[in-house]
């Protein structure tokens, strides 16, 4: 029987905080599904080591945590020590382009518990999943400066999209549609604005559509698309974006369902050649760090994300589960969402319910 | 005393419907506060003129329109018969460049009678300004594709951002927080994934910002700011974006007031040298066109803000009063927002409160 081995980065802030109760999870639910795992440790990735060894991670990052079978990160980042483009770009970033996690994966999901700031909508209005390209598209490094410091400066930066890049991120969008119950498919476009990439983007999504025609698709462009969040977020079911697209949608879709604060992600290198990272979409959180009080719901349930990426369906349902019960109890949630549980009664109520 | 020459455009589909009420409510405000006003009407820009001509407009529509001191518009469009990228970028996006409307002007206000998407938020919770960049950006037309139809294919497009594009927006929104109570600006950025030309973007907004130290100032990460739009719509006062940002807030702020279908936009040269347009943001609605249940308040709307940039503050406002009261009214409200007016019922409503 395989044993899992996973790196596991807590990285700065509340990444330390909530990383225990994670592995606190992750153990409970192996424990109770017989799925056998071990964790490896790395300081790396933090504002700590930086300050020791100035730069974010070492020389031979890669052979250290690329050969496992995934990765469990914290957060990252500490704005008042060390700018975002060193932390985000000689961390996270790299992982996404050198471990080529060309999706990103987040969850759409209404807890209970949970109050959305929309009005009316309850727990099961609002579910699907938000599927970004993670690797081109309009986060390119190409472009550049002229005339500097003169009344004529300009700045250019390229927007590029690979055939390949396009096409292997709507083909797991496509797959992962169809295989839920709805079917359905919508992609971000904005080719009546954007008139090169994106017109590009819907051919790629006609073409691919060809291959799928047990999956409805249908396309908005993104201004429209991000009103429809709004308005009819019970119309989505996998919603696919470029690089730009998707980092918009996956925030402002947690956004509806209350919270960034407890969703989870998953950076994806879908062809198993290098480890995905799995971990929460908020950051270090450097105004309240320290104080016991950070919500770990995020960490945990991309900790499921990561046993169901694994192939350990059963293991990650039973934390999605959990998580739920837990945050249907007042008492068991975090003061963010008014409750009065610590990070670590948090914690140990999920991992006592998985 | 000045007589203003407004170019009246209807274009297509609802355009023609709500047009007439627009002009109702002009002619009523116009009277009431001593303004004198001519309208010349025009039929280009729109379908039925497409087919008879097989062009958007005429060849000299520039010296037809240019001289007026605002354009007044419908809506364009008809995609079962003519594509966006022929009916809109033939028009509309033409007007933004060639008459260098370099700024889209969209309020953000939560209205009486219309309910909000967003739990608990009442009139006046709701109140400013989303201005966008409309000439350069995002939408540049530069770029291309190489190896078409091979494995390597990949197609770029430029973004681009001039320092006299970049100055001359954030020149505006800065004045116009100025000119507000709360006296707040916030920026859209991403310069923590677009690595070259947002950076200049924050880089100009730093700059600009020491001229009005008056102002306070912020800025947000775009996938941040729409989550923000949802969580916190009262933070924001006075919010600037680049074309492609300022496309997405001005469409996602309108969806939190509760509906895009009243809102309106003004496409804005300040420096005079061509006339501005407005015009409803809502499209040519094929589906509703021809039955007269089109809600006309964005098309009234927009004219307030045609008076208001034409220096008629009290006709502007008293129109935007009118609009108020009337919505207030279920009675006088279109079938969209519960009432049971139809499109020249609620005109006539607002034209007789003006
Ligand atoms: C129709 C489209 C090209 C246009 C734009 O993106 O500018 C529209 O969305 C708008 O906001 O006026
Ligand atoms: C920090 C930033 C570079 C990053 C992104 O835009 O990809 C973040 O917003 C995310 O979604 O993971």
């Amino acid at each position: 029987k395989k044993q899992y081995r996973i790196a596991v980065i807590p990285g700065d802030g509340i990444g330390k905080e909530v990383m225990p109760e994670g592995l606190r999870v992750l153990e409970a639910a192996a424990k109770k599904h017989g799925v056998s795992v071990h964790f490896d440790h790395f300081d790396f990735s933090s504002w700590d080591y930086y300050e020791k060894h100035g730069q974010m991670m070492p020389d031979d990052w890669k052979e250290k945590i690329g050969k496992h079978d995934a990765i469990y990160f914290g957060a990252v980042g500490w704005p008042a020590k060390i700018p975002d483009h060193v932390s985000l770009w000689g961390s996270l970033i790299k992982f996404r382009r050198e471990f080529d996690q060309y999706v990103n994966l987040r969850p759409v999901r209404l807890m209970p518990g949970v109050p959305s700031p929309l009005a009316g909508r309850k727990p099961g209005d609002i579910d699907f999943w938000v599927v970004r390209e993670n690797t081109e598209g309009e986060y390119s490094s190409v472009g550049g400066r002229m005339f500097p410091d003169t009344d004529r400066e300009f700045v250019t930066q390229q927007t590029v999209m690979t055939r390949t890049g396009v096409d292997r991120i709507l083909k797991f969008a496509f797959e992962l549609a169809q295989s839920r119950p709805k079917k359905h498919l919508t992609s971000a476009t904005k080719s009546n604005g954007i008139s090169i990439t994106m017109p590009y983007w819907d051919e790629r999504v006609e073409a691919m559509a060809k291959k799928f025609p047990g999956v409805k698709w249908d396309k908005y462009h993104i201004d429209i698309l991000t009103a429809n969040f709004v308005l009819h977020p019970d119309w989505f079911d996998v919603v696919v974006g470029s690089n730009l697209f998707g980092d918009i949608l996956s925030d402002l879709g947690p956004a509806c369902t209350g919270t960034i604060g407890i969703a989870p992600s998953g950076n994806i290198n879908p062809d198993g050649d290098f480890p995905s990272v799995f971990e929460p979409v908020h950051g270090s959180a450097p105004d309240i760090a320290g104080q016991g009080i950070a919500n770990p719901i995020g960490m945990i349930w991309s900790g499921a994300m990561m046993f169901e990426h694994l192939g350990e369906k059963e293991a990650g349902r039973s934390i999605v589960d959990a998580i739920e019960r837990t945050l249907a109890e007042r008492t068991l949630r975090t003061k963010d969402l008014g409750g009065n549980a610590d990070t670590t009664a948090c914690g140990k109520a999920v991992a006592e319910m998985v």
